[in-house]
């Protein structure tokens, strides 16, 4: 965040692990990602790119080899003169990932390689908000096994496995503290998780949705790489994470972006949790359905996906509904009130409007800009692109599954070596 | 922001500058830096404790030793055995910082050496919302001008000038874009103050005020060190500085924490921004006095102080008065609110109430609380505090100042060798 690079230098010294094991596997994790960002190239390309000694990355390309994470790519003739130089690349085929979620009205599974190859892209109707915890986890572990199997299956079996969860998560105990649209408190989802799954054992981690869809934005998202970002998400509840400088603002305790209860009307409606003019009761999508078509709300009329309902929702406006019209026009109003708040507080680049607000876009985009013009601070000088996610409702597990090759990537040591694994199934 | 090691490493590799010049300032920084932080030392342990070599390290000393940053400071026996070592220390009272401030009612300057020491503390009451730009400029040139001989006659010249107004600062060229309290707009600042001054040349930096009270907090104030913290300060506008993981959150154009204009009530009053509920409408200075005191508007009586005009309304809240009583209540609730919002989205460990609000904490804790305990989402498992700020209205000052020392510590070469000062004097 403006460090110069020597603040930069003093913190890397100080973070340094002490002991021999952390400098070889944060070297494993560097040579790993050089390879993957900079594409095959020889032990000396990376020995000279990397500032590491000759000796010490053909050992660590040997450990990355073993580990199933880099392969030889043959060889390759450099700038013409003496023998051609034996290329390593990148070998993230065997090597798996799953992102999934539990959200208030379905449930998804997500897994890519460490390459990118997607394994499975997998979202069913469920009703958590009827079931029970326990109901909710079990129904998860059987898509988790069934995800998993199918990796199994296409040559990638799981590093680790992450959670989304629309509500407050615990991360370092994958406790979920307070889901309000899931009607949980107190749910320890690791654990639960981890003991319905059974074996093998996985690292299995749980993290808040909205800041999980942030990441995958940055990663991978219509806006990705633009390093001071607000992702919003709708669903029933409305969530947001935060991306500054590049990386996701947490906070103190892990509870940022909670702005689906930002109050923003004294006179407004009461809201599920209780207060009275929560953000989310202007624009969540089940206050959409409420004012758009009542006779759709939640809790009316059989569940459906929210890709379903919102579709009715437009299609009557489309059809001259005035009441859906007018609707979605104060979903426009009060998404470009809450956007100027996260302009003049955060000062991002983009803000990405994902879940069931990018399917919106189109229809709102000129009051919510209206709205934008009227009450960010810094006016045009604050050069902000209100953007369409393209994630639709893949965002989150899509974050989960890029958090898991993350921690591959951090630390390659979580993935087997070869003999380890023989030695593991005899 | 919870960046491994390895990913620090790597940064650090790409943001080293490749020229010689460029690493040699950082090595500069470095031992200056760490002979602040770790106290008087021997070369040989500069050397040990940042891994530079010695020889290195010997001629960084002599080079901040040229430049009045460091000095000899004895003979120090070390571990009983061998010849003592030559010690060397911060020599930080022959450079000095200056921090100015405009502000709505008042200037004032500030100023330390480089160890910290005060050498200017001034202020006094401007009516710079009557005052044209060119006018506050000439008052706030001389206000520079009585510090900076101040400085000199105190044998620590200015190494540096930060100015801090209230208001949208373009940082990079010193413009104030809009700053409604003081009626300017588009206002080169650093240019018309840098010729107000004529000479000698001194680097003159402008920035927010929130954002450089924000700083002043995080070096010296009431929770100084806080990782995670939000300033949030009150004069007749409301203003805030976020701290995220030990560095001011700047965003991508530097126009964060703008939390005075922030819609929270839309069936409130006008704010003097022409908007409607404003936060600054509910908090600010201005709107407890007409609400507390309507005799003692702004713009009813003749100018004073904000402490004197608070002093008032507390007086009278002191002896029983209703009115005085119920607005200031009303700003604990409102306060609580707009504390609640920040504490949602950034998830702070702490939240500095600086400016008037400091004064105004022990009698509106309860009710603030009160709003917090209701609408903090994350509830008891956010850990927050709120504190009041110790700074008074001098944080923005000091930060100002602290910006200036940190120039220096960033880049001792700012500071002329002895004998470029003398040549420069011939």
């Amino acid at each position: 965040m403006g460090s110069s690079a020597a603040e930069l230098r003093a913190s890397s010294r100080v973070s340094l692990p002490a002991d021999q094991a952390g400098v070889r596997r944060n070297n494993l994790s560097l040579v790993l990602r050089h390879l993957r960002d900079q594409g095959p190239r020889s032990r000396a390309d990376i020995a000279a790119e990397t500032r590491l000694n000759k000796a010490t990355v053909s050992s660590l390309v040997a450990e990355l080899q073993h580990r199933g994470l880099v392969r030889e790519a043959g060889l390759r003739q450099q700038g013409g003169i003496g023998r051609p130089a034996r290329i390593v690349e990148l070998d993230g085929g065997r090597v798996g990932a799953l992102g999934l979620e539990v959200n208030a009205d379905y449930l998804a599974a997500y897994a890519t390689d460490i390459a990118g190859r997607v394994l499975v892209d997998r979202r069913k109707s469920f009703d958590a908000m009827t079931a029970s915890p326990a109901e909710s986890i079990a129904r998860l572990a059987g898509t988790a096994q069934r995800a998993l199997a199918e990796m199994e299956r296409l040559g990638a079996p799981a590093a680790g496995v992450t959670v989304a969860v629309p509500g407050l998560v615990d991360t370092a105990s994958g406790v979920v503290i307070f889901a309000p649209n899931l009607g949980w408190a107190n749910v320890p989802l690791a654990t639960l998780l981890a003991t319905a799954l059974a074996s093998p054992p996985l690292p299995i981690r749980v993290d808040n949705d909205a800041n999980l869809g942030a990441l995958a934005e940055f990663w991978s998202g219509a806006a990705a790489g633009t390093a001071h970002m607000v992702s919003v998400t709708g669903e029933v509840g409305v969530g947001g994470g935060i991306i500054v400088d590049g990386h996701l603002l947490r906070g103190a305790d892990g509870f940022t972006g909670e702005l689906g209860h930002l109050p923003v009307d004294p006179a407004g409606d009461e809201c599920g949790c209780g207060r009275i003019g929560c953000w989310e009761t202007k624009v969540g999508l089940a206050a959409l359905v409420r004012n758009a078509a009542p006779d759709l709300a939640y809790g009316t009329v059989p569940l459906r996906d929210p890709d379903e309902r919102l579709s009715r929702v437009l299609h009557r406006a489309g059809q001259g509904d005035v009441r859906a019209t007018a609707a979605l026009q104060e979903v426009g109003r009060w998404l470009g009130v809450g956007a100027s708040m996260l302009i003049n507080l955060f000062n991002p680049r983009v803000i990405v409007l994902g879940g069931y607000f990018a399917r919106l876009m189109c229809h709102i985009e000129a009051t919510l800009h209206g709205e934008l013009d009227r009450l960010v601070v810094a006016g045009p000088a604050a050069r902000y692109a209100v953007v369409a996610s393209t994630l639709g409702f893949g965002a989150a597990v899509r974050g989960g599954a890029g958090v898991a090759v993350e921690a591959v990537l951090n630390d390659p040591t979580r993935v087997a070596r070869d003999e380890e694994v023989k030695l593991g199934r005899t």
